[in-house]
């Protein structure tokens, strides 16, 4: 892409200005983009005159500015993360029907963890989990699988990166790491008591897509109260491998006996049967 | 942004490139991404390979591209799209604990509804909806919703762009389009049977947010069978009351007795009341 006099491109300078919001900044001035982003005023002011002509930003009132709805409806076609959120989407509800608290599915970027879905009940205990914010991956249940389970590289990248714990009772250094990713193996699952916050106890197993790769982590947080973990341990692995189930069928080739119905919809899609069908044979009269 | 030799800005091509990757065609090669974007294919090289590296494309088998779990992230911070699905995605739940079948809620982006969120069940109805595509506003009761309650040109609008009947059931002229948003506003929710699939009932209501504006609308689809809506009607009503209370709430300024816990981030996230205390506090820390 063209790059500008200050040598970053066209596309890394858009991608400064919507990094600008953040979950707790989603509203913000042309100033306020310009701070956050370290591009000058004048062309903050000329690229969110585009990115507002696209609909990828939203003017609100105050002369400030929202990430528009058409940014989510492009990021609505990911099948990493909306996609598998769209299959484990069911399995996730009954299991937080069971479970209640905290109930979460997330994926690995890099070497963080993005949380892509998350319910919840009003009385929960504390969860730091935001759909859509990132959390190292040495700092969550979640992270410990994609440590344990994931790609062999992973743990050494993380330790050179450098452990930063949250809390006190957070992984503190490279030995205690790899003793904690064995540990992991071992047991089948990812546990961790108060890394977070000393009331909040997470859980987290893997979720495999086509072979056996680790394609996300699923977690409960529940209270740190010493009680067995074993019960919601066996719920979450349970529902993990009906979530991996689900996935195969969804990327089995149309005809095989096992397919789900839906066609190519169904790396982006999860409806009723009926529904699959339908928009299958509605995506086959418009292809 | 710097214009091509074509004319269209840097932006206007990666959003082409980006937009090539549909529901129905998640999984993209080079020539396929040039054919649907119409892009020449030594630009779209450039671009994909630019798009890979910042992680907005992932590459997967068989020189196959797809949407990168990084373009979710940046769309996770939408307050009008994911913010209002975070808010309403427990009254949802709830709502489809009673109504079972499909429980829906959209925004309207020009003359379309997109989708952003819908609870199914396996054995439900026909629903044509997909999280993250959009509907002609005309042909979908969220749709009518929005015609009924919202901005006052929005019917001339979408008359001047064409109605185009989905089903035999659906509405065919100028006339039937104002009859029926006239309807739509005496009885305070829409109902449309058929239009989409003949099994099939669609029924909506207006979420408000701040200043009465629609900024949602929330949907049920359901046997077509000629039963009284009644009861349905009323639970979206409710339901739909609940989710602008929230609304409001969430926006109101910190400090207000009726605020929500969570300052800042009540814009984008809904956890539990200790999590939101405790996210609170953890965003001040950093700020």
């Amino acid at each position: 892409m063209a790059k500008s006099s200050a040598g970053a491109s066209a596309l890394s300078r858009v991608l400064a200005v919507l990094d600008a919001f953040t979950t707790d900044a989603p509203f913000l001035t042309l100033t306020q983009i310009h701070r956050r982003s370290d591009i000058p005023l004048s062309s903050v002011h000329r690229i969110v005159a585009e990115l507002v002509e696209h609909g990828l930003l939203e003017p609100v009132a105050g002369r400030t500015y929202r990430l528009g709805n058409r940014l989510w409806e492009i990021g609505s076609k990911t099948p990493g993360a909306l996609g598998l959120r769209e299959i484990a989407e069911p399995y996730l509800r009954r299991l937080h029907d069971l479970i209640g608290q905290h109930v979460q599915l997330a994926v690995r970027i890099d070497t963080d963890v993005l949380m892509i879905e998350r319910l919840s009940a009003p009385d929960a205990v504390i969860n730091g989990s935001i759909v859509g914010d990132r959390i190292p991956i040495q700092h969550s249940t979640s992270g410990m699988v994609f440590l344990a389970f994931g790609e062999p590289g992973l743990v050494d990248a993380v330790i050179e990166r450098g452990i930063h714990p949250v809390t006190a009772a957070g992984l503190r250094t490279a030995e205690a790491l790899r003793a904690e990713v064995e540990a992991t193996r071992r047991r089948g699952y990812a546990i961790a008591d108060g890394w977070i916050h000393p009331a909040s106890r997470g859980l987290a197993v893997p979720v495999r897509g086509s072979e056996e790769v680790v394609v996300g982590a699923l977690g409960a947080v529940i209270p740190n109260d010493a009680s067995s973990p074993r019960r919601v341990a066996t719920l979450l692995r349970e529902t993990a491998h009906r979530i991996s189930d689900a996935l195969l069928r969804a990327y089995l080739p149309a005809g095989h006996p096992r397919a789900l119905p839906g066609g190519s919809l169904r790396a982006l899609v999860a409806s009723s049967a009926e529904s699959m069908r339908y928009l299958e044979r509605r995506a086959r009269g418009r292809g």
